[in-house]
């Protein structure tokens, strides 16, 4: 049986008011009759019911997120739809959220967006975080104004987020090498690894552990692989891509293995699909619209997803939880490691 | 910016009390007033705090739940733990849950547990259904009686459920087929199909359809593949299934590869450690401890899960959501189709 507040003041003879008044921790209420609601609820082992207690201190909870400008379809849109799914499902809760953009190959650009949050009022921020030397500025402050955060996509060492969710990058490569190499080691030892670049700046730090993991899967089962960089002009003209893939296929028809450690794998796919390449095996990154089209047809093989949605969702209501109903909240949130195919895809977008 | 009941009240000329009496269906209230909240309530936007409704109702949610019977560390241990996550979770809100079991393997028992829940006064029922001929005598009286019920596991056409959360089994099956095939298939054309039968029955829809599914990736990509069917016996003693599978193992040297389409491939699994085969590869279903502790030791290659704590935890949630806060739900929640092997299955079990 449910215990409700008024089988508290029935019990302690005290009205309905003062129980409530004990509850909210209100004035108004004797040192004696206090403690005697306390004890009573404890005898009665009385859980207090959080969300009535959030709705009595009737305060709204206010979001900053920081993290990479993103075009329509791409990777970060599915992290914010699910921290802005999260503010909507708690609003009721009064939660709301005010986003900002940083440009991922321009690390100052998150410290600009950072002095923003800082100079606002905010309860709360969920952080896409970029290289360390400027994350840390940027969570240091908020740690001084006592501030909490939660990090999505990847963690930084040498700071104190609430929470922390994400895919452990590395790992992720290793099952990609479990899974890829040994269905494709015998169609041939050399495998393309194919990169979005910007001057020397790769981006993502994900990039970098994923092809890590992958490595440390060949050197542990002593396979015989060798691996070629293509490199790919990010925010290039599509036609430098066509360009730099034309010339790969074309010179390299013995390769029938590719690999892409990040979201982009759709620019090697509709190239394969426009040129009508047969016979490429290639293993993406996340669940972009494009990815899908290019997996359903046949152009991707497998996609690797890491559940941005419930990345953006869970920091949301990690902070809720801790913030308004003083719930304890898991520090690390390692996402599963889900591998997508044309059979499976169906199930995955909902 | 959220809308509050005392802006409401505020525009409307009204106390805040007379606003509560409309939002909640209370006497007391004049219809010129009634109209005259609900027209600003509209002009505003105001969404009405569901949560605040829930409480103020004051309503106590009674869930009955009927599912197969289980031990410790089987299937359904999962999808009840699912459940009984949620009505904690929702508790703030008034719910709770009594579990009635039947046999899985004698579907009358189905109908003896059917009867004490019609008896019973509860206001929804979460439903792990048996063969059709037994569930929609079941799910007709429920419906006769006006009480909403989920599907977990397996939906039985011919019945109205609120909603119906489980596996698309002859996909699941199908994507078994495309993993498993043009891995092993150069290993050697025949593969086991290990099953657990008691008498003629099998004891689960999900088992048939899951195997209707492989066969059909088999026919469609044409494979040269026999499928052997090995029949191990359910509740025998653990030494009758010994005899089986050292039986088999022992005249087929040459079968390198075997599937498990129900959860019980750990009782190859053990077998396999215990008689230190060497190089088999097997597939099976669902996360129980004994799969993934053989899953771990390499005994079992793979595993295909299907949810099921977030099956009985959407069941509850979508109850829940519809009867006291009047929310919409979704009908079909169809599973992902997880693939887990040694590399990933860190990230599944949380």
């Amino acid at each position: 049986m449910r215990i409700r507040t008024k089988d508290i003041a029935q019990k302690a003879g005290v009205s309905l008011g003062t129980v409530d008044r004990v509850l909210h921790n209100r004035d108004g209420v004797s040192e004696k009759s206090r403690k005697k609601v306390l004890a009573i609820m404890e005898e009665l082992g009385y859980e207090p019911n959080r969300y009535a207690s959030a709705l009595a201190s009737n305060r709204t909870l206010s979001f900053a997120c920081l993290i990479p400008g993103h075009s329509e379809g791409e990777y970060w849109e599915s992290v914010e739809e699910g921290i802005r799914g999260a503010v909507k499902d708690f609003a009721d809760l009064g939660a709301h959220c005010a986003f900002f953009y940083y440009d991922s190959f321009d690390y100052s650009s998150f410290a600009v967006e950072g002095e923003k949050i800082l100079g606002g009022d905010f309860d709360a921020v969920i952080i896409g975080p970029t290289v360390k030397e400027f994350t840390l500025p940027f969570t240091s402050s908020l740690d001084g104004k006592g501030t909490p955060y939660v990090f999505v996509d990847s963690f930084v060492s040498g700071s104190s987020p609430l929470a922390y969710y994400g895919q452990d990058a590395h790992s992720s490569g290793y099952f990609t090498g479990s899974i890829v190499l040994p269905l494709r080691v015998p169609f041939g030892g050399t495998i393309a690894v194919f990169e979005t670049t910007r001057g020397k700046v790769t981006g993502s730090n994900q990039q970098i552990l994923r092809e890590e993991g992958f490595r440390r899967w060949i050197g542990k089962n002593g396979a015989e692989v060798i691996l070629r960089k293509v490199d790919l002009p990010q925010d290039g003209d599509p036609s430098a891509c066509r360009k730099v893939l034309k010339e790969f296929f074309s010179s390299n028809p013995d390769i029938k293995t590719g690999l892409f450690f990040n979201s982009r794998a759709y620019i090697v796919g509709e190239f394969i699909l426009e040129e009508g390449v047969k016979d490429f095996d290639l293993t993406g990154y996340d669940l972009l619209p494009r990815n899908v089209g290019c997996l359903r047809k046949g152009a991707i093989s497998r996609l690797i997803s890491q559940r941005p949605l419930e990345q953006g969702y869970g920091a949301v209501k990690a902070l809720t939880e801790n913030i308004i109903l003083k719930k304890d909240v898991k520090k690390e949130n390692l996402m599963p490691i889900d591998l997508l195919t044309a059979d499976n895809i169906d199930f995955y977008i909902r």
